[in-house]
């Protein structure tokens, strides 16, 4: 941690700091900003606003200066600066940990935003270098031919928008909220401005200190904006991107704004979800199930109080069941919560963000009461908590005790409406898997389920009825019951969001969110103009076979289409009985004429794909040492023609992709092979890949 | 051609009739309607209404009847049945055909509509058997690992959705637009209705007709809905997916509409496109580009009289190039457009499809004159046109001439912004290619561009530009001048649909709108209960290796998890040795101790890739005859580990995926292979293909 990082992120005791943001390439402080509090304690960090900020500013920054300086690099190059902001927020996350507290999370709920969100920069960083090309456009799915003679195809390319990222996130998760939406707008090339919840603004505050001070960003790559910015659309357009996670209405006032209906401003939003938890009818007590299914439900409702967009709201099990996973439930939660400071030891289960978030969870129980739900465990009354001196008191915190609902009528409407964002869920039972289905669907699309149960037919049942309306299902099961990581935590790797109620958006999933940021448009042109735009050989494109053997060009001077025709070789049935005996393959096709003829595809002994790929393989290689360092992998390959005895066969070896690494000395050339007979017919096609090096 | 469908698809010199739709599994004939006339000679044709239609229950139809009939059959089931269905409709395009000229399509025009809507219906059917799985569920992307032991990982998986397809299109594709929507929706198994534009909702209705009479559609797969349907929304919900083809105006009224913003209707829209054609300074007067351009340019204002979304509609230039541009334009345009009725020889150019639009474009024209723009060709007057019966007259039908605009101020607001839809564009002359970017996307997202130019490096810098504002761009030069498909024509293989002002969807793109109509969901499990969900062999989960060697089953009794493990064999130096002599790979890393060990990734000589492949090949194959039928591909190998002589190697081979033909009576078998070491370290993991008899 920088000298300055510790003089500013506002540690515990702090007199409360005008919260600066970070605009065009500086810090900028605020005159004046509504006071923000410990969820705990009630003492103020800081005063956090944005009058005066000139937000258009910021804007033409980002689409300028942004755009310029990531579009310097390669996917690669910004994988590796993702690594190492990983790394330097690792090496002070301390900071930050001790700052979480001040939300109101425990150690373990700081672990998923902090080291959660450092985990998606790693994630990122990875499939960003095993994933893309060393280069800065997508290809996406395999050329389309469009004419017979091979004149006319198409290809499918990303590029980068060429606006602004911008990011509204939630309060719950200041530090992986920010993360997870500027890795894949990073990577993409596209500069964010990220725009944190004024609760828990001073964490994000100080992760995008860390994140500038550490000199990795390139010029304009990530903005912040600390304080509301009412009117934000109307500086964006058809170039820019927004990331909205928070309240289904302020989705709904962002969807309709023109900006997005007129202006064509993609947005993605990720709002409130009625997740359910659905245990099928086979895990029954004293099954592993049903001991995972109760520990998954209780460590959802008390991690982060309950304040996850994906946490479980709707416990779905068998009607004959709701009193022994009730029972389960109460016992677990007993033994395992204590409601406190999370400075204090012990305590498990720290308060909401604010008082004002813990009246909104009040008035969400009153109304699901109101709605037919009926507690079964906990209540509203204020609860003793532990301070962070151990002592036991009132609460004079933001602090609510975990809540059990139960609705005698699964149907009611109030439970599947109204999310109370806290330590809430209410129990529902079902008749049978399609009532459990019927009744996971009311919740009119959501983002996460689980489906707890052995019995795969009942898991597969539920899965199928299910997985429309869902964005991600984990199914919990004996198998997976320790290792799983969680029906809350969405993974990097995975999509996280949900269709209707739950927003609509799509965030994460690898490269998937890295697409959000990239427009996808059709090429359609000449196999030389498709290889220029694409900076990957297509067949039918001029080649380059004179001359020096490519194989012993490094990549400073090999190129795409540099090509390597070797002579041509006559196959012996000699041949094809050697490599049978050698290898042991001694499929009937190769060895038995009458057998081999009967076969539809053969027209008698031929010889066998593997013998052909390793004749191939002497054919072109060029076998003195040279830059061409291993061929470490094959892929496409397709057996087109049967080669049979008296046949000849020749191959053409065209550098179709070459991805220098960064790190490295060397990097991957993609070779396009095709094995043509003496009558010039295509008897295999494949890719080979190989490593080379770089001088 | 059945009798039935020519007694109603109201051929010239019908009285008009009351159009019917075709819901809920009967066709539905309105008491009213409003007439659509001939557009050349303004006889009627047939009345259109749809009040007292009961929409609730078409809707309740398809998601009922509709989604249990496409649920019972697979992808390539569904493929099969898009393939009979265009084999009808060609059988019976000249029907189509006849009718079509009514709506004022030349032969050419109609074949676009009529042959391009049939080509989407083979190319569905095509692809959705080479690139889906013979099953309901689609796979999408590889597993990712989620825990280190391997017992938690990762998938997505696309489901359809459970509601309706409901189609929207416009009036001047009524065979196409309506079977492009048709075709994806169908082959993801969601059942459609579709809602024609009312001018020329006849001919849709007759296409409809062929389809229903055919008795190939599954009951509820396709509804039609001939005339307007207010209020669409109002019955739809987050089951549901609207695609949308028309102007701006409409679309904005269905994105704010309830249903989108709060139900979560997914909504795809095509609407208003100020498409460019720009080209490049290297192709001057004289070259095949130039030539190439200004075909391009005159075929789009002229074919559909200019009446495609993707009609080019400004025409970007070098500015000192504008003149000859004009010139050349205006030469062709005198030498190709013949304006008529479309019945007549010799018409190249067919009327607008209405008095309505004729006027339209004409106040647009207008509107573009009053914006800066002065006509270079053309009129707005009455052109005098060809009738069918040859005579030369004054028009009467919806005619108007092609009309050639020139902004001296190329930054006009007006040209950026009016979209006349009919045979008309404006040119527009560019400083540098900086400018002539900056021009085309001034358009705020369009659907297609053309660059013309054979100079790499100007095409791939206005490439580089323009690609985030667009859905499709053609590059045109001389290689593909002849066969390249056109500005103008979507292609069933390449997506469709651009940002912002161009509606901001995609249709088309092969599978890819096939997923529009799925939901996308992350599935984490165990290998087991991924297996399960997938119906892809997941490594880690159970596998059946012992008793009947899995080569000896057929597809009756093969079953995912079936493995074969292998004995293991010795590599010896000679072994190597041997290999290279016969094949010819005398690669150092195999022949070389010295060498191989100054290799960064080889501990010293070893053995050739191709011959573990051969080996392993050896070790697992079956050789008697049975129904293993061949080996035809490989994929995804990557070779792990280097094996060294004294290394031993053994496979395992499970079966992963089966894929059992519709028409064969054989199928696809992908197998899981892995190589091991004598340490169990993987040496290699790879794919092996194989075509495997039913029984």
């Amino acid at each position: 941690m920088t000298s300055t990082t510790q003089a500013r992120v506002g540690t515990r005791g702090d007199s409360p700091r005008l919260l600066p943001s970070y605009v065009a390439g500086a810090w900028w402080t605020p005159e004046r900003g509504a006071p923000v509090l410990d969820a705990s304690t009630g003492e103020p960090i800081a005063l956090v606003g944005s009058e005066g900020l000139d937000l258009a500013a910021a804007v033409d920054y980002a689409r300028t200066v942004g755009q310029k300086s990531l579009g310097a690099l390669t996917f690669h190059q910004r994988a590796l600066v993702l690594k190492a902001l990983a790394s330097v927020l690792s090496e002070q996350k301390d900071a930050l940990y001790e700052l979480s507290t001040r939300t109101g999370a425990t150690r373990r709920d700081s672990f998923v935003d902090i080291d959660g969100g450092i985990g998606v920069l790693y994630s990122y960083a990875s499939k960003g270098r095993r994933e893309l090309p060393n280069s800065t456009l997508l290809i996406d799915g395999p050329p389309e031919g469009l004419s017979k003679d091979g004149s006319f195809g198409g290809q499918h390319i990303y590029s980068r928008v060429p606006g602004v990222a911008f990011q509204v996130n939630a309060f719950n998760f200041p530090v992986w909220g920010m993360l997870e939406k500027f890795a894949p707008a990073f990577l993409a090339g596209v500069p964010s401005i990220a725009k944190p919840a004024t609760p828990t603004a001073y964490l994000t505050e100080a992760c995008v200190r860390i994140m500038v001070d550490s000199g990795l960003l390139p010029e304009g790559a990530l903005q912040l904006v600390s304080g509301s910015v009412r009117g934000f659309l109307d500086h964006l357009d058809v170039r820019d991107r927004v990331g909205f996670t928070g309240s289904a209405s302020t989705a709904t006032a962002l969807k309709v704004d023109d900006a997005v209906i007129s202006r064509g401003v993609a947005l993605g939003c990720e709002t409130d979800s009625l997740n359910s938890a659905i245990l099928t009818p086979d895990a029954v007590e004293g099954t592993p199930e049903f001991d995972a299914f109760v520990a998954s439900v209780v460590a959802e409702i008390t991690s982060k109080a309950g304040q996850k967009c994906t946490c479980v709201r709707r416990v779905i099990v068998p009607v004959e069941m709701a009193d022994a996973v009730i029972s389960a439930l109460s016992v677990r939660l007993d033994a395992r919560t204590v409601v406190g400071d999370p400075r204090a030891d012990g305590v498990t289960m720290g308060p909401l963000a604010s008082i004002d978030q813990r009246d909104d969870v009040r008035s969400s129980i009153e109304a699901l009461i109101a709605g037919g739900g009926e507690i079964v465990y906990g209540s509203l009354a204020e609860p003793e908590v532990v301070n962070a001196d151990g002592s036991v008191s009132a609460s004079v915190g933001a602090f609510l005790a975990p809540v059990l609902l139960r609705f005698a009528d699964a149907d009611a409407d109030a439970v599947h409406r109204i999310e109370a964002f806290g330590p809430v869920a209410s129990i529902l039972g079902y008749r049978d898997l399609d009532d459990a289905i019927r009744l996971a669907n009311r919740g009119g699309g959501s983002l996460v389920a689980t489906i707890a149960g052995a019995d795969p037919a009942a898991v597969a049942a539920v899965f199928a009825g299910i997985a429309p309306f869902h964005g991600r299902v984990l199914v919990l099961d004996r198998d997976d019951a320790r290792s799983s990581t969680g029906h809350g935590s969405p993974m990097p790797q995975l999509v996280h969001g949900g269709p209707g109620r739950a927003g609509g958006g799509e965030e994460l999933g690898g490269i998937r969110a890295v697409k959000h940021f990239m427009q996808r448009t059709a090429v359609q042109g000449s196999p030389a103009a498709l290889t220029g735009l694409t900076g990957e050989w297509r067949a039918g494109a001029p080649s380059v076979s004179t001359g020096e053997h490519p194989f012993r060009k490094p990549l400073s001077r090999l190129r795409i289409g540099d090509a390597v025709e070797s002579g041509s070789r006559e196959i012996t049935l000699d041949d094809i009985e050697h490599f049978a005996e050698f290898t042991g393959d001694t499929f009937y096709a190769h060895m038995d004429e009458e057998a081999a003829a009967a076969n539809p595809f053969f027209p008698g002994r031929v010889a066998h794909g593997y013998l052909l790929l390793s004749w191939a393989a002497g054919l072109f290689v060029d076998p003195a040492p040279g830059p061409v360092l291993a061929n470490y992998g094959l892929e496409n390959l397709r057996f087109v023609t049967p080669v049979s005895p008296g046949d000849s066969v020749r191959v053409i070896l065209t550098a179709k992709q070459i991805t220098p690494r960064e790190t490295e000395d060397y990097g991957e050339v993609r070779w396009d092979a095709v094995l043509l007979n003496q009558r010039d017919e295509p008897v295999a096609n494949y890719e080979v890949l190989t490593l080379v090096s770089k001088e």
